[in-house]
């Protein structure tokens, strides 16, 4: 299959193995994605003239000629597959070894029961996702109908941020709300809750784990497991500077109501997108005015100095 | 509701008191458009964050903050309600209490029957609808079947054009021409008819009074009131370069006939769009090729003389 | 009518005489496309204000005018129609008269019988297409199931290029492979066809006559005319740098099989068409990437020094 990733067409296949193999989407003859091709074995052919590649991106077979070209060579990624997403590493290959790969072995935890929500073709710039994933505040307004409650208890949550070298942890203490109409149905709570949501973000993906139980004056240390769980994770895979994958799923564990489910928060989710493409389509006209950031922007703030620190250049 | 006036988007909403508020629509936080949030009293809520705006574009409430933050401040528009018409003024705001604003009294004149036709969104350059209406000639061609008669009479029309200040002030006495089928079916005139139109262009609203008696050889002083007689006013937004919002309504005076309707008049404003539509999609491919003027060009050539003064630099 | 050729708007229409006129397709007034006009005898007639113009571009009526403007004049073009094509000559019309004129006088040979595919508009460069017809190892890939056959026979097929002035022939000679289902059904061949390519490029038009017979080792001069025989020409017309009409038909000779129609021919061509759309649209992102030309593509690299040759700057 086809995936454009940061304006980079990348063919990824299953070899013989059912190992994942990644390489440029373009034959090097005429540019034809390879993707429009044939599985030949380990190798794809291209469905234009018949060259056909490993999938180390080498040209193994060239119709009509002995040895095939070796010039004709693609560029390969290293892949990993975990958890069940499928992760390249764009950078140099020699460190792709090093590199820290997500494990979201919640998702196939027994206990938790998996949701899949698939995903979403965003037309908007990656970083309008990632920062509406990294703000609380919005609960209150995009979501009022599901996730929202009192708007200045939301915005007034106790919130820790703590830095770290790829990203950015997060704890956010939402106390003594009126139960969102997604809990709202559930046994294990009562009128007020507090919600607990622990979340990471690292470039390209978003986790968080949250924890709803009746209002109660308990710190997050004291209290034992709540009743009320959720774990979600959302992919963000930007595909052009105005285009973005956006990838969705989660886990539940002792939730007696059946209204968190892969449909359910892709309504939620479609929530967002109608508020991140305004955002986009806004800012042909707007882009260059002055911004004015919040006090609850804090979580934000910190992303972007990662970000920032991320693409300096480093020291030899 | 929202409007993109000049790649300017602006929000417009009416206060409690019955006023228009205009302001640019995006809260400055995230860009977001207001005119997707809600009205709050005389205030406008942003949807997504809940930041809140006065009339005057001064954020009044942030959630879960204790002072809404001073910088939050967004431009506002002077704005006049006129005539069924909402102007702004986007010029330095303690110029707009002494621009003239054009009054169309006669569309609630009880003597006249009113009829709109609505508003139409044409995809081209604002200039080619404004050179359109101060144009007569093209009434034999593009407007053939209904307001269309004798080209070389039309073409050769007596006309004066007034400049002023801001516009211009154009007569037309069309004489002696074959009854345009859009009045044939009146008792009021006969085969052949003499049209006189009175015009008034300034930047954004053409109006015109259009007067029809049987062909005579009165002058234009000399004759009393017209049996049939028409107004009609063309509010002329631009959106982008290449992109227009055109309004348009008028009145009738005695007319006999059904025929001068907003449905009609709509159906004639389409012949206007196919023609203009089809300029701008020639006009990648020709602009910048030598263009010729004819000797009926008159009255745009001292419309653009009228433009260029209003555009020059003003002595202190 | 109205064609976009090279960025350059053109109508065309008949004259009283049946011949063909050819200018910019615009008013010189206001730039409307006097395609949208009308015909009056020999000239057309602007739908906008009726300006109307003679078939050498001169304008000889202006509406309510006692003469037309003499600087209303339009850049025409040579014509001449052969062989049911139009020819315009978009450079000096001095040297037109001594360009030659590709005669297709075999579409109307009795002894074959024509068929006609119409043209398709195409998403992409008109050399991707030129490149494609020049190129007989896709045959194997891209028409795998009509035209396709052993592909390594087909790309080691013995080629022989010959340029000339302003374009190269080609004659390819396809040995001994099992027939393609385009000729399967007919009595005239068996298993196994040679199948003999004679084709001329020039800027603008490809045509081919191919020849295919039972596999034997004659070799070209020694065989006598073989049982079937199919001609075709390929129009290419490029629009912008993105767009191509695409023109098609043929005829053929003693085919005994019904498959060789407009129809079918069209279904093959559709077939490039998403190739050739699919590297355009791929071409955003990779265009710049090392390219790697293949042993079979001695025919592109000689019709590509043509090219260059043609654009080089002439000696006096």
């Amino acid at each position: 299959m086809r995936r454009v990733i940061m304006n980079d067409p990348i063919v990824f296949y299953r070899r013989e193995d059912g190992g994942v193999a990644a390489m440029e989407d373009r034959c090097p003859h005429r540019n034809y994605p390879l993707s429009r091709g044939e599985l030949v074995g380990n190798s794809i052919q291209c469905g234009y003239h018949g060259l056909t590649f490993g999938p180390d991106g080498q040209c193994v077979y060239a119709p009509g000629q002995d040895r095939a070209p070796s010039a004709a060579k693609l560029r390969s990624y290293p892949v990993v597959e975990r958890g069940g997403i499928i992760w390249i590493y764009p950078g140099d290959p020699a460190d792709a070894a090093s590199q820290p790969v997500p494990d979201l072995e919640w998702m196939t935890d027994p206990a938790w029961t998996p949701w899949i929500d698939g995903s979403i073709y965003l037309r908007c710039n990656h970083q309008l996702l990632t920062e509406n994933l990294l703000d609380i505040s919005h609960l209150a307004y995009v979501h009022k109908t599901s996730m929202g409650s009192d708007p200045d208890r939301i915005a007034a949550s106790e919130t820790t941020v703590t830095p770290f070298d790829t990203g950015v942890r997060r704890r956010v203490r939402i106390a003594d709300i009126p139960t969102p109409s997604l809990f709202a149905a559930s046994a294990l709570v009562q009128d007020r809750i507090d919600q607990w949501t622990e979340s990471w973000m690292i470039p390209g993906l978003y986790q968080n784990h949250t924890r709803v139980r009746p209002a109660s004056s308990l710190s997050w240390e004291e209290s034992g497991e709540a009743p009320l769980q959720n774990r979600s994770f959302h992919g963000i895979v930007p595909e052009t500077e105005s285009t973005t994958h956006y990838f969705h799923g989660g886990a539940r564990l002792n939730v007696d109501v059946e209204t968190i489910t892969g449909e359910k928060a892709h309504e939620i989710l479609e929530e967002d997108v109608d508020v991140l493409e305004a955002i986009q389509e806004n800012q042909q006209f707007v882009d260059g005015r002055p911004i004015v950031n919040l006090r609850n922007d804090g979580t934000v703030m910190q992303w972007r100095a990662v970000l920032r620190n991320l693409r300096a250049p480093k020291a030899a």
